[in-house]
């Protein structure tokens, strides 16, 4: 659920094709909170209906918010990053020298003397779409947004939650006595998150043995706190 | 200059301070989901008990998963930074050639001659930690992450879930009439989300009716889709 704040430094790292990242992103996130909200609603009401009908309303939920919340985010990050590129360039054209000051911080900052700053701004404001360009991304530090991309991405990690929220659900929706679908949903889940959680760690770059065990334990943790929550108050 | 230059862009889709950004992703997303799932439940479940115990899991669960999953990633980051600047480093000192070679890649990208790439090569390569600094941002694109910044983090947004997430489920805490607590929940819970939307907005320099009104369209189509298919399956 951290789409919106952790996404974009999530991004950063990611090596992978972006549609297979999308697809770890939803699902592994889809694996853990409806997985948590059915471990935690077994141990607190007897029989499995209540828990199917949490958990699909979650799904539902957790995909709209992660799908919809995170594409009208990418939006919002498209208008920014439109503005500031609009107003660059009328910088640029109607007070060339202040900005022309700016590009000459930015390369003095890297340690290039006044030579050769000077000659490296000449060279860079020759051409406004580049000079425009350098400012976004070195004085503003903005990367141009995907419009495309970014419904495509929301489109994925909203269905990917839903495939991956299911996991956990399924044993619930097949097997009627509670205690029985827990412990199978448990089994199901935990080897699915270690599964991701070792993609995950591929594409991330990371130890994939290490991203399994983190994703396992935090999806773990999660349904052994939510079970002792739903226990305690029920 | 340098490095507020860069500051400054980090912050520049969030001008806010860390601790109050972090406040707000932790609430909008806490007031979404459980609000969502709370809706759902009680429509198709009688009794305000089931919703309390369902709300209570979901919190401990996406708190949990947003808390620490959000701290688990921001370390692998770390690490990742780490072995790319050892990486870096290495590079430096024993293929210093090859090393100047891409500097001066992406120096000319940004349209400079050959004179002054040259001369702006020897003005980075002159001091290796420069120099290191210098293809870790425009060769990797990658940002130095902050140790502590992520454990205050990720333990601000899991409190701030808590307590978003405390909002809407409250009145079937207080209120043991199904429908009652809903409508009290609705309504507490659309303000909420229109307020943190505006705040939000505020924020990230987009227009604060326009995340307002969107903030509270994610929230409200969650918790009306969530409805419907609880209702249905029930």
């Amino acid at each position: 659920m951290e789409y919106t704040a952790y996404k974009q430094h999530k991004e950063q790292h990611f090596a992978a094709p972006d549609f297979i990242r999308d697809i770890v992103i939803g699902m592994s996130d889809g694996l853990t909170v409806p997985f948590a909200l059915a471990a935690g609603l077994s141990g607190a009401v007897s029989g499995t209906n209540v828990v199917v009908i949490a958990g699909l309303a979650e799904i539902a939920a957790g995909s709209i918010a992660m799908g919809l919340g995170g594409y009208l985010a990418a939006r919002t990050d498209q208008e920014h990053y439109a503005n500031e590129l609009e107003r660059e360039r009328r910088e640029v054209s109607e007070v060339p020298d202040k900005e022309k000051e700016e590009v000459a911080d930015v390369l003095r900052s890297w340690g290039l003397g006044d030579t050769d700053v000077n000659s490296a701004v000449e060279a860079i404001s020759k051409d406004p779409e580049k000079w425009v360009d350098f400012m976004m991304k070195h004085e503003l530090g903005l990367e141009e947004p995907e419009p495309k991309r970014a419904r495509n991405s929301s489109l994925t990690i909203g269905l990917s939650y839903i495939i991956g929220g299911l996991i956990p659900l399924s044993p619930y929706i097949f097997i009627h006595n509670a205690f029985s679908a827990l412990l199978i949903s448990v089994i199901a889940t935990l080897v699915a998150l270690f599964i991701f959680g070792y993609i995950k760690g591929r594409f991330t770059g990371s130890k994939p043995f290490k991203s399994a065990w983190q994703t396992t334990l935090v999806g773990g943790l999660a349904a052994g706190i939510a079970f002792l929550v739903a226990k305690w108050i029920s």
